[in-house]
């Protein structure tokens, strides 16, 4: 029985739904000096905590990316200590694989960067990091699509990423998962992606128009997901962690 | 008078030289937890620590990137509550502005990511990051090259990201810079950059050959570089931290 998981978020307006969903309270005093925001509670048994990215204290937006979600999630887990993680948000999908905007998507067998290129032996594959991600086989039965996340810095995708997507069999594209991998890896915690579709980056529409449009809706069924998820894990005794 | 500087250093062929120089002996307590490594002594009557990224467990090869830097500074700042951060590496420079394998450089105005792309508004100029850097000018006697520094996560330099490095003013092309000055700012501790050139990255060469190859010559330089530097700062009482 998995009895605390901790999600790790980048945006507010993805993790707001789940905090209200499963009414977790602000932890006041996680990471004073960071702009990492933390919630906790219980839901169904489970102890559950929540970590975003935060904002920019100039600007008031999120911080997103990988750098933001590597302290992140350094953070949560040497708070929170959890037995498992789920990175939640919203990612980019491939219309040619079946994708439409607002599915759930869960990552399967590992999260990969599309644009850490190191072409050197050894180098190369290592900056692609090929992080191992939590047997989500076990979640086959709540019906979700499963694909291979991939993560970059940029919300769009010039020749070169996609190239590099394509050659890794990418089915999911974000902005975080890869970073959350590496450091879940490092402490040894197993760790997962569940990502709703805010755009399709082969339709050939402007990704940033679509992300914002569609954000509303793929974050609605973000929560919907991951609130099945998390009734499931508590319904589910034996489930493996690793 | 600065009495507390932190090296922030991705590699440890990087490192090697100036723990030597230093005669700085390892700190075994540090991050416990992570793959970053710390130095640690006094020289020329100012206490001096340096931090690695550290090394893959299973490959032996150096960290490098954002994501390790981020955490390596974090880590830096919160056990050594520095005054002053440097961050010294190797790094690409550009043959068309006059630069010459080997050079020092030390960063100027500001250091960017070059490659992360967010096109909404806000969120562009954000996710590119525009941190301020600590005044260089201050060391202007010492003779160093200037350039603003851009960071991204690749080694090469695909069309997408020489047009943004040109749109930048980028003169030093490296692979922490901003990680670091990021970190740095969200704690209020100054920083700046030495970076030493191994690759010309306009030459039509490949950067990896040209990495590998001119990799001793360039740390040398680095070397005596932070020397210098450290060795300026202990005899000027008057060097301002703002």
């Amino acid at each position: 029985m998995i009895e605390n998981i901790t999600f790790i978020i980048a945006m507010e307006a993805e993790a707001m739904p789940l905090i209200d969903k499963f009414g977790l309270t602000e932890e006041a005093a996680f990471s004073p000096k960071l702009p990492m925001r933390a919630w906790k509670g219980k839901w169904q048994g489970i102890n559950l905590t929540l970590v975003t990215n935060g904002k920019n204290k100039d600007t008031g937006l999120d911080l997103i990316g990988c750098e933001a979600a590597a302290l992140a999630t350094f953070q949560a887990v040497k708070e929170f200590q959890p037995q498992l993680l789920i990175n939640a948000g919203t990612a980019g999908a491939f219309e040619e694989n079946g994708a439409r905007v607002g599915d759930v998507y869960l990552s399967r067998d590992r999260v990969v960067f599309h644009d850490h290129r190191v072409p050197i032996p050894g180098w190369d594959h290592q900056s692609e990091g090929h992080f191992p991600v939590w047997d989500t086989g076990q979640l086959r039965t709540l019906g979700f699509k499963y694909g291979i996340v991939t993560t970059g810095s940029s919300l769009d995708m010039p020749q070169e990423d996609e190239k590099n997507i394509r050659r890794l069999g990418g089915e999911i594209k974000d902005m975080e998962a890869a970073a959350v991998a590496w450091v879940a890896l490092l402490h040894e915690v197993p760790v997962f992606c569940i990502k709703a579709v805010t755009d399709l980056v082969d339709s050939g529409k402007p990704t940033h128009d679509e992300f914002l449009r569609n954000l509303r809706l793929a974050t609605n069924n973000l929560c919907d997901g991951c609130e099945r998820i998390i009734r499931f894990l508590a319904q589910s005794p034996d489930i493996r962690l690793r």
